[in-house]
């Protein structure tokens, strides 16, 4: 049987469509059992609802972490959930959600991870100067982009790159790299080229 | 005029044997004016020495860090070094020397920095996990492998990789991209391919 998705987002949710993409492609076996999304004006809950998925909204506005965090798990856990990703969702997992799903929940960041962790990885990347950079698919855990790395891509950083550039050079990464790695997690058709640069 | 080097070294110096073969080959117009090494056993010192290299051995047993780089900035300048370049010296550069030759010395490190930075670069990158290293020609600075970025390459991990076949797909890109990193510092020739992965 298929393994079921549950997906995170607060935006536009550009992973989340790259991974719709690969489902509904047949490139990807899974199942996107519901998405959810803590802003009410994410342009990606609607199109998650656009596509007939589950979506739906928690909104977080005033809520305390954990308390939040226990409304999510229950939603995860309604839907029978066998892997969470986090998808542009911008707000912190409390310690208490982190420890209810152990190497359940995937992260993707914008750099090559352990360099330039946190907020604004790409701006971190230009300004150290680096000559590559890249994406990383990451457990979740409870350090800060720290958990186990499942895969990563490279792009090169070029000479006169703006931020928007390399931002956009990157993502386009991501859109792929995401879809790889929940495959090769859940056994789900693994993409050829994965691992390539 | 030709820019010239002055290569540090304490052991086989297999960087520096890249640097001479690229010299030699007319890839990179750069004259190699001091071989230094502070190890009578370095086979590094023999190799610049059977190239008919100016090969000059500065024992550093012993010696207090700055004393030493004392006697090494004397060599250095008789020899009208524009650019130092370390290759496996492994000896750390006192604070004076490094002001004394600022953005004039440049190291090698088998990770891409700012990620593994220290020793045993490529066992910490494989103990993280990571799907991707490489290598980085970098200026030294008083920081720990922490001066900007010359030139970088990548190189994938592969799945059961042993410490010793990564050390050596790392050290191929190493040879490469020093004499490229070179090149691009003196406006020596500059090797095709610079920047690609």
């Amino acid at each position: 049987m298929s393994k079921r998705l549950g997906i995170l987002l607060s935006g536009r949710g550009s992973n989340f469509i790259a991974i719709a993409d690969s489902v509904a492609a047949g490139r990807l076996d899974v199942e996107i059992a519901v998405v959810i999304s803590n802003r009410a004006d994410a342009p990606g809950l609607l199109a998650a609802h656009s596509r007939g998925l589950n979506a739906v909204l928690l909104p977080s506005r005033g809520m305390e972490r954990e308390a939040y965090d226990r409304q999510l798990a229950a939603e995860i856990r309604k839907n029978n959930v066998d892997l969470i990703c986090l998808a542009g969702y911008l707000r912190l997992l409390s310690p208490w959600f982190i420890r209810e799903f152990p190497m359940r929940i995937l992260n993707i960041h914008p750099s090559l991870l352990p360099a330039f962790p946190g907020l604004d990885a790409q701006r971190q990347a230009l300004e150290h100067g680096v000559k590559f950079s890249g994406c990383t698919v990451h457990y979740v855990d409870e350090g800060l982009d720290s958990g186990p790395i499942i895969q990563q891509a490279v792009v090169p950083v070029l000479e006169g790159d703006t931020l928007e550039a390399l931002s956009a050079r990157i993502l386009r990464e991501e859109h792929r790299i995401y879809s790889e790695a929940i495959g090769l997690l859940t056994g789900g058709k693994r993409i050829l080229g994965s691992g390539s640069v």
